[in-house]
């Protein structure tokens, strides 16, 4: 069982939610699991009004954040699980059946880390750009005649799982890896790649967008710790600096 | 992970539901794990229509049965599991934590038995006669501030257990017990030594609705085999004829 400071260290990120009764829905989930932080990404404001100012709306609900864009929900998070099914399409990151996640959220709570569990809009859940956040997908293992799961059942069934499964000592899974360096220090490396790969001059304008989601993928699946992150960075700096461009956006 | 031949041996009961999408939530979670018997007892007919008239009604919910009394429900299952949180009661049936349930299905279904998971309605959960009919009941681990989950939400968390942690050979649990009597045998033995109890002035009348619940909790924790259940049945209607009454119900 996860302790309250173990809970304290799980986010709850809900992605563009259509429907103000899932947006209930996955509160309730939370409070039912003991989990209270509920960051809302880009909602439809006027049923992100209703959810909130609906009678039996949790506390919760009344302290949850909305912000504009998934990255900032993040920002300080070094272990960012998305959901999912691959049903009609494959992963870039590496997929974790829910069963088999609580080794590597007990490894991240080890290493003082920040954990997200990111849920999609309801119709098709999370996109390409979403996911190039995420470190792992974590996939319900549901029956192939009908994977898509309602998305105050799917946030039950996750938060249930991480409080009923983890918060065993990291030792009894595996060996322990270093602290992973947050999302918001990997947006800024990534930032200064793509200065430098547009300040060299490395590949033609209609490149930018796919290099920018493969940079994104690839930096996560990397597991970079916070002096990795560092030491890259000073590197990107310096070269810019060279190509006689301005260094880019401070460092967090 | 269960077969789908041993999920088929798994029935879900929902006891006067009130909501209809509380209704379809349940049938939906049943399709993404993958069972496929839904029976209702005793819904709130208008209601019941609509769930099944709902445009993404699923199969499942087309061919669910309704019967009117829980007992009917269960007569051929032998090992029924109640749901709800003990916040304001305690339990006369041994509580399983659902995290610990498998052993307990994985014997049910070794002994070729047929499992009942039991949800109660919206408001206040399972009766204390409903729980009568249950030989275990189950606790999902909730938060003591926001014990009490949604209904939909509730299955999805019990049948994800199921589907995913059931299913290893029971061997790996512990020694397998014999096969369970039915439901409807233990009722039956159950009208038996309650004619007994009248026929013999066994106690006032006033301790009757009192003594016909303690019956059928104990004789659900006995876990009587067939044969026990055979000769114990004998014995009561030998003792019946005795004081010269009628021999009670023919044996299912």
């Amino acid at each position: 069982m996860l302790t309250t400071a173990q809970r304290d260290r799980i986010l709850v990120i809900l992605v563009r939610p259509r429907n103000p009764l899932n947006i209930g829905a996955v509160a309730r989930a939370m409070a039912n699991f003991g989990f209270a932080h509920l960051t809302v990404v880009a909602p439809y404001e006027p049923h992100w009004r209703e959810a909130k100012s609906a009678i039996q709306a949790e506390s919760l609900l009344q302290n949850a954040k909305s912000v504009e864009h998934l990255a900032e929900a993040l920002a300080h998070c070094t272990l960012v699980l998305g959901t999912g099914t691959l049903t009609h399409r494959s992963a870039e990151q590496p997929v974790v059946p829910l069963p088999a996640l609580a080794p590597h959220i007990d490894r991240a709570l080890q290493a003082d880390g920040r954990i997200a569990l990111v849920l999609g809009p309801e119709k098709h859940g999370l996109t390409r750009d979403d996911l190039a956040y995420c470190h792992l997908l974590v996939e319900i293992p549901t029956d192939p005649r009908q994977p898509s799961m309602n998305l105050g059942q799917a946030a039950a069934v996750c938060l249930y799982e991480l409080a009923t499964r983890c918060g065993v000592p990291a030792e009894a899974h595996a060996p322990v890896p270093a602290a992973i360096a947050p999302s918001a220090t990997l947006d800024c490396l990534a930032d200064l790649i793509e200065q430098t790969m547009t300040a060299s001059a490395y590949s033609p304008r209609a490149m930018v967008p796919a290099n920018h989601h493969d940079l994104r993928v690839l930096l996560r699946r990397l597991a970079l710790t916070p002096p990795d992150a560092r030491r890259t960075m000073g590197l990107f700096r310096r070269i810019l600096w060279r190509l006689g461009h301005t260094p880019g956006p401070p460092q967090p």
